[in-house]
């Protein structure tokens, strides 16, 4: 095999500016800086990955992946849609030595329909339940979504949850190795054990730091943390592995399988909670492991996000191939000059222009992608042109969305969310562990004591 | 049918007295009063019952449960263990007319053995279940015991469930018309919504008021009351009214058959709260109605509560009747003079006699129990004697126990357990509802909205 050279073709909407109002990044509320005009600014992901130490993610890291796997890596990540992580080095070296692990990514069900931006983490998390041949639990946090909308109550959000399992299955997962579940229809017995256990480790106090909860906050929201935390345990999913008495203890063995999230990085409050506790389980659990996604930009362009509840900020995947050539070339923001000779002399700013940002995630071809982007950024490409570029692999995406979806009927949907074993091989070709070394001599008490002492502070840096 | 004359023959161990630290009563804390010399004085239950705005149970409810029942008041109730409640005389309109209503009760597994005191509610609620012929649900509530004791796991409080459940029914339910459940093994599905949607409603603050919590507590305890809540709605336990659907909605119709709870007075702080909150749920409820009992008293005498941790103070069922000889004997606190000559002359104070409120709340027969009691007091029955009548009461009680206690099995625990449809008959012989006056003119919408504002502020008051 050649080596690997993945590379960050292009950086997008990430310079950092002076803000007059500081971004806001947390699960309930996403707001980018604005300038002292009142100007949305661009989401600054480097100084949100600083401020919540999480790793960026590299070349090596990729060039590792790309070694172990046989897999050049997705797009998202050779370009930086996935840029940030939590120990995804750990779970590389569980699948160098063939260890188990599972992915756990989830949703809100906060609407009946899907847009283009809510589906890039489970478009990733298919690519990396193809690439590595794990379980995957998909979880639908319709008691999430009740509890925080005013509006919502637990039957619109159920029903949410279950079309928008439909759309789920329809980014291509497989069955075998697939579980998705409501909370509002799974949530009991070991799992529910999980979260009341994980609940006592958590105070009011902690929470209320993690996701800005006051006095006022509901009983409900204040607990509701423990059940997206308690989900990435290996023993909330007793089935999947093959265990079936709700009243056997909890498996010890099990709770040692770690899981990769992959998400979008105003999740990760939750998971830091997880790390945190997640040794003080009765059943001890590893850390699970993190891929952060960025947001999918608004048509609008920096510092917008597609909404559910703005069309015009979004392409929805119930979009005709018509709608999406209207929204692209109505609202999707432009790096392009006024006029045609503008263009030409001064050329377009790819780094701003909102067509080029979605081209950069849907063109697979690297050496096309840079092309296109030289050639727009001399003037060559007119903005006009670049448009119906980006209109035409979105279409397609969609295309292929569509063409799946009319596939998942109800009892399709209640095959993926029946709680069963799940069938996986994980790696084929394990590199076996390292032998162990030589037996030392046996430690006295202190020196082991002293070890440990050592280990603690480790941790809790 | 004579009229019948129920009467409160003692009020025991109920005075005020002046108090140096007042009593606290709370479902985490029970504690009475003290003097200014530390001592322990008695529980006040008509100062918390006025506290807390509760009704005392007085001779016209018992005259009017008699005439409607045609059930002679249990002997508790006469004699005011069961002294105070809440909207039951709304349960007894039910009752006359023939409508629908459930009994609910339940325990904190939070040892593996129940002492006489804790079966005091359920011997009651068995024979509410045989005089009015309705459902009854108990619960378990072992995911609180885990999360409010930290040196318990979830684990050790379900195996308590299972064990107390066993006590439970050797209490003597009708299989028939009891379900019994473990929090952990039974909370999913409606009732889970239920859970939520009342979570959903009560804030942090309102849970601290209520229940002592402060912002050091762990999220679980503070989320804990809305699940000892939604135990109180119909509409939690689908398959007693014969619906096995988890996936249907919640019936409105089921949600309106109110409960009635019969409890010991420091569980009222989560009834209260339910009682403000079930007519703002989706599918609004009635109030739950309340029955209070005072605590049996511990060995020890007044102030004192039966406690599992110290044997000294309790009567436990599981006792031989030479432990239960010796018990009362070396521990209960005695009313009686410290020389024979003495107790001749100034005779015993049945108020403070530990052994003749015991006998008081085990001899059925009032004529005999009031001889009793005039005896003690003019110093014809030594303080031995009396011991002696309530040794053997409490032999005979616990032995039936521990007979019915032989025939419960795992398999027979686990038919009580089993989720299903529960057959009952109701009263026998409504009374038919008033028939409607003649319609009316229609009110003006004005009209009708005043009336509406009264009725508002009648039940805010």
């Amino acid at each position: 095999m050649t080596e690997p050279k993945p590379e960050t073709v292009v950086p997008i909407l990430d310079e950092a500016a002076h803000a007059a109002t500081e971004q806001e990044i947390n699960p309930w509320d996403v707001q980018a800086a604005r300038d002292e005009q009142g100007n949305s600014l661009a989401f600054d992901y480097v100084a949100i990955s600083q401020k919540w130490a999480t790793k960026l993610i590299d070349d090596d890291l990729l060039r590792r992946f790309e070694t172990l796997t046989g897999h050049k890596p997705h797009r998202w990540l050779r370009r930086g849609l996935f840029f940030s992580h939590r120990d995804f080095d750990k779970i590389l070296d569980k699948y160098e030595r063939g260890e188990p692990f599972f992915l756990y990514t989830g949703r809100g069900p906060s609407s009946d329909a899907l847009h283009l931006g809510h589906t890039i983490p489970f478009s990733f998390t298919k690519w990396l339940q193809d690439v590595f041949d794990v379980p995957l639990v998909i979880m639908l946090t319709d008691d999430e979504k009740a509890l925080f909308k005013d509006n919502l109550t637990f039957e619109d959000t159920h029903k949410f949850a279950l079309q928008n399992a439909k759309d789920i299955i329809a980014c291509g997962f497989d069955l075998k190795k697939t579980f998705i579940y409501s909370d509002i229809e799974y949530l009991k017995g070991h799992f529910l054990m999980n979260v009341w256990e994980f609940a006592k480790l958590v105070t009011f106090n902690q929470v209320r730091g993690a996701f800005g909860f006051n006095e006022s906050t509901n009983i409900g929201r204040i607990m509701f943390p423990a059940v997206q935390c308690a989900a990435a345990f290996a023993t909330s999913y007793p089935e999947i592995w093959g265990l079936f008495d709700p009243l056997a203890d909890r498996s010890k063995a099990i709770a040692k399988i770690p899981c990769l999230i992959p998400m979008a990085i105003d999740q990760d409050p939750y998971f830091r909670l997880v790390r945190e506790n997640s040794s003080r389980m009765k059943c001890p659990s590893p850390k699970p492991a993190l891929i952060h996604s960025k947001f999918l930009t608004a048509l609008q362009g920096a510092g917008g996000k597609m909404s559910a509840s703005d069309p015009t900020t979004a392409i929805f995947m119930t979009d005709t191939p018509n709608q999406i050539k209207t929204k692209i070339n109505k609202y999707a923001f432009s790096g392009g000059r006024t006029t045609v000779e503008e263009h030409r002399e001064l050329g377009g700013i790819p780094e701003v222009d909102v067509s080029f940002q979605y081209l950069s995630y849907f063109e697979e071809d690297d050496e096309k992608l840079k092309q296109i982007e030289e050639s727009y950024r001399k003037g060559d490409l007119l903005t006009g042109e670049l448009k119906k570029l980006a209109i035409t692999l979105l279409q397609e995406y969609v295309k292929e969305f569509q063409d799946r979806r009319k596939e998942v009927s109800d009892e399709v949907m209640r095959q993926y969310m029946a709680p069963r074993k799940l069938e996986w091989k994980g790696n084929p070709n394990p590199k076996p562990k390292e032998p162990k070394p030589e037996s030392k001599p046996k430690e006295s008490k202190k020196e082991k004591k002293g070890k440990k002492e050592n280990k603690e502070a480790e941790k809790n840096s």
